[in-house]
C-alpha cells in the first residue's frame, strides 16, 4: 500500500528542525511528546508513564537518536529514520531516567543548548520526575514551537492521505446513517457503523495496514442524539433514539495518523418548521463561511461570514463557538478560524468549517466540512450530501 | 443502574482536597487536568486546546467553580457538585482565557496562595497560552499531587466499578478466543469480539450507560498476534492470524472512567516445545507475584518474586519491564511494582500482575490480571483461565 509517509518527506521535516537549529545556534532538538515524535520520524509510541525522547542533533551528519524504555528498545530499533537507540530498564528506576538522559547527553558532548518541546516529559500516568531544565542546570534550554509549525502546511503526500480517511468517513457515515432507526441504541448504531465500515476498509486496504495505532476503529462513525446535540461536546449514552430527534455526527477513517472530519445534522422523521429553521440557518452560515475561504483571506473574515449569517437571522444568541480549526494530524490544529485570529488562510492549508447553532434543551445544528486551502480557491476533502432532505432520516 | 460513583464520594474527596488546602493555608485549589476535574467531581470534559479550570475554593461553605469555553457551559450547568460556572466564548479570544480567569478569580478575592495540579492548562491541541503564575505573578503557586495520592487507595464504591468491568472485559476476551481463527484479520477479531460484547453490555446496562466517554467501546478486546508479540507495546496491524502464532491479548470494560486489566497469552494450534517452555516460565512468575502479594508486602518484593523465576530458568534476558502498575482510574497509576518501589501494598489498592518474557523476533508471553489488596490477603478481579490448555486455540 502507498499510503503512507514517504522517507524522503520525513527526512524533509528532520532538515526543517535542523535549520531552525542551526539558526538558533543550539546543539539538538528534544521532542517529549509522541505525537510529535511520530510525525517527525513516522515512529508512533504508546505514551504511558514510561519517559522518552527523540534527539534530533543540528549536524546533518550526526544519526537522530531515542531514549526508550527497554519495552520500547526492539520496535526502535526497527525503525528506519532512527540511528541509535538509548534506553533505560524501567521507571521508576535507580535513578530518574531523564538523570540518565542528561548523563547519555553529556557523553555525546551535548550540553550547550537546546531546542524543546517542553521541559521535560508530561505527566503522563503516574510518571514523576525532573524537569531537563533540573537534570542539565548549565544548559540553555529554549521552547520551540517549531513542529505544530511545520504541521500547519500540509504536503501533497498528507493531502492524499487525509483525502483518504474522508472516503472511509463517508462511507462510515453512510453506514451510520442506513442503521439509523427510531428505538434503536445511540451507542449501539454507532459501534455497528464504525464496525462495518472499519471491516470494509481492512480488506480494502489489505494487510500492510496498521502500525500507527492500537486498538480503536480504522474508521468510525457516532453521533450525539436528541436534546443532548443542544451540549456541543456531550459525551455517549446509551439512549434509545426517537421519532423527532435531531442527531449530530461525526465520522472520519484514520490512515498514519492522519484524519479529516465530517459532522452532518440528521432529524429522524419530518422535520418541524422549527428544526426545519434551524437547520437552514447552520446552513446558510456553513455555505457563507466555505465561499469565504480561499487563500490570502484572513481567518477571522471566514468566522464573521457565519456570525454575518447568525445575525440576520437574529440567532447569534444560539452560537456557542467560532467557526473552525485547522486539522489533519492531531484532531484540532492551530490556526483556529476565529474573529480574533490575525492571520491569513494558505495554500496547503486543512480546516473544518462548522459554524452551529444550539437551542438550549432542545436541539443543535452543525455540519462539519474539510476543505483544503489551494493556490487558487477551496477543494472539499468531504463531500456526503449536506441538505435537509438527504439527512432525513424516514420514521 | 446503581453503577456510578455517589454525590457522597465525590463529596468525601473534595473534603480531602480542602484538608490539604487548610494544611497548606492555601485559598483554593485549581486543577486544570479532565481526569483530575472528573475524579474530584463526575464531571467528564472532552479535553480541547479551550483552557478549562475547576476551582475547589477552601472553606466548605464556598460553592465549587468551573470555568469553561461556551460550549461547555450548559453541560457545566447541569453538573450537581457544581456551584458556580464562568464561562469564556472562544479560544482564542480577545484575550487570553487565563487571563480571564485570573480576573474571576480577583473578584471572589482569590489572589494569594493557590494548590494546582500544573501551572497552567497544558499545551493540547494547538493551545498556548501564559501560565497560572504568570497571570497571578503576586500569588503563590504550588504544585500538588493530592488527586493521584487519593486515587491510590480505592473505595468500596470505586471496588464494585472496577469489578463490573472485570466481567465485561472477561466476555470481551470470551468472544475474542471464540472468534479467533487462523486466516482471520487482527484488527477485525478485536474489532467484532469488541463489538459483541459491548452490545451485549448496553442491553444489560440499560439506557443510563454512558456520560464519560465519547465514542470507542464500552467494553473492548484486542491482541498483538505473532512475532509483534515479542514487542511489549507494538502497535495494531492488519495481520493474518497463522497456525503456531502466539497471541497476547488485552480486554476491559469501562463505567465511569474506571477499568481493569486483564491480559492473555494465547497459542494458535498444538504449541511448539519452545513455546510451552516459555508460557510456563511466564505463568510461574506471574503466580509468584501474585502469591507474593498482599497488605504491608514492599512493592520491590513483588517484582522480585517473578524476578526469581525468570532466574532460575535463565531468563532475565527476555525480561523488559518490572511486574505492574497500580490501575483503576488511569490505565497506569503510581506506585509501581518495580524492585526500586520504596513503598507497601495497602488494603484497597489495585494492582496489575503482569511479568513477561520476549523472545526477539519470535514471540512474547505475558498474563495480566488485577488484583485487589484486602485487609489480609489478595482479591483477583479477573478471572480468566490462565493455563495454556485453556488458552489453545484449535487450528
Amino acid at each position: 500500500m502507498k499510503l503512507r509517509i514517504s522517507s524522503a518527506e520525513y527526512e524533509r521535516r528532520i532538515a526543517r528542525a535542523r535549520e531552525e537549529l542551526h539558526r538558533e545556534k543550539a546543539q539538538a532538538m528534544i521532542v517529549f511528546g509522541a505525537t510529535h515524535i511520530a510525525y517527525l520520524t513516522g515512529y508512533h509510541i504508546v505514551a504511558t508513564e514510561r519517559p522518552m525522547a527523540l534527539v534530533v542533533p543540528a549536524k546533518p551528519t550526526e544519526k537522530l537518536i531515542v531514549f526508550v524504555p527497554r519495552l520500547e528498545k526492539d520496535a526502535a530499533d526497527q525503525q528506519p529514520l532512527i540511528g541509535e537507540v538509548w534506553h533505560y530498564f524501567e521507571y521508576p528506576g535507580k535513578e530518574p531516567p531523564l538523570k540518565s538522559f542528561s548523563k547519555l547527553l553529556a557523553k555525546k558532548g551535548l550540553t550547550r543548548k537546546f531546542l524543546v518541546d517542553s521541559d521535560g516529559y508530561p505527566a503522563l500516568w503516574g510518571y514523576q520526575g525532573p524537569k531537563l531544565s533540573e537534570v542539565l542546570p548549565a544548559a540553555h534550554i529554549q521552547a520551540t514551537h517549531s513542529i505544530e509549525k511545520m504541521w500547519r502546511i500540509k504536503s501533497p503526500e498528507e493531502i492524499e492521505l487525509i483525502k483518504e480517511t474522508a472516503i472511509w468517513g463517508n462511507l462510515a457515515h453512510a453506514k451510520l446513517q442506513e442503521f439509523t432507526r427510531a428505538g434503536e441504541s445511540e451507542i449501539e448504531v454507532c459501534l455497528r457503523a464504525s464496525y462495518e465500515a472499519s471491516r470494509e476498509m481492512l480488506q480494502a486496504l489489505g494487510p500492510e495496514f496498521g502500525g500507527f495505532f492500537r486498538g480503536g476503529f480504522p474508521c468510525a462513525a457516532g453521533f450525539i442524539t436528541g436534546p443532548n446535540t443542544a451540549l456541543p461536546h456531550s459525551m455517549s449514552w446509551n439512549r434509545m433514539i426517537r421519532k423527532g430527534d435531531v442527531l449530530v455526527t461525526v465520522a472520519t477513517g484514520f490512515l498514519w495518523g492522519y484524519a479529516s472530519e465530517l459532522e452532518r445534522t440528521m432529524i429522524v422523521g419530518t422535520p418541524t418548521r422549527e428544526q426545519e429553521k434551524y437547520f437552514q440557518i447552520m446552513l446558510e452560515a456553513q455555505t457563507a463561511s466555505i465561499e469565504a475561504a480561499g487563500p490570502g483571506v484572513p481567518l477571522s473574515q471566514v468566522d464573521q461570514a457565519s456570525w454575518n449569517v447568525f445575525q440576520k437571522h437574529n440567532a447569534t444568541q444560539y452560537a456557542q463557538h467560532h467557526t473552525g480549526h485547522h486539522l489533519g494530524f492531531e484532531p484540532h490544529e492551530a490556526p483556529f478560524i476565529d474573529r480574533n485570529s490575525v492571520e491569513e488562510m494558505q495554500p496547503g492549508q486543512v480546516y473544518s468549517i462548522e459554524p452551529g447553532v444550539y437551542i438550549p434543551g432542545k436541539a443543535g445544528y452543525r455540519h462539519s466540512d474539510t476543505i483544503l486551502i489551494t493556490e487558487d480557491g477551496v477543494e472539499l476533502l468531504t463531500y456526503y450530501p449536506r441538505d435537509l432532505e438527504s439527512l432525513t432520516i424516514p420514521a
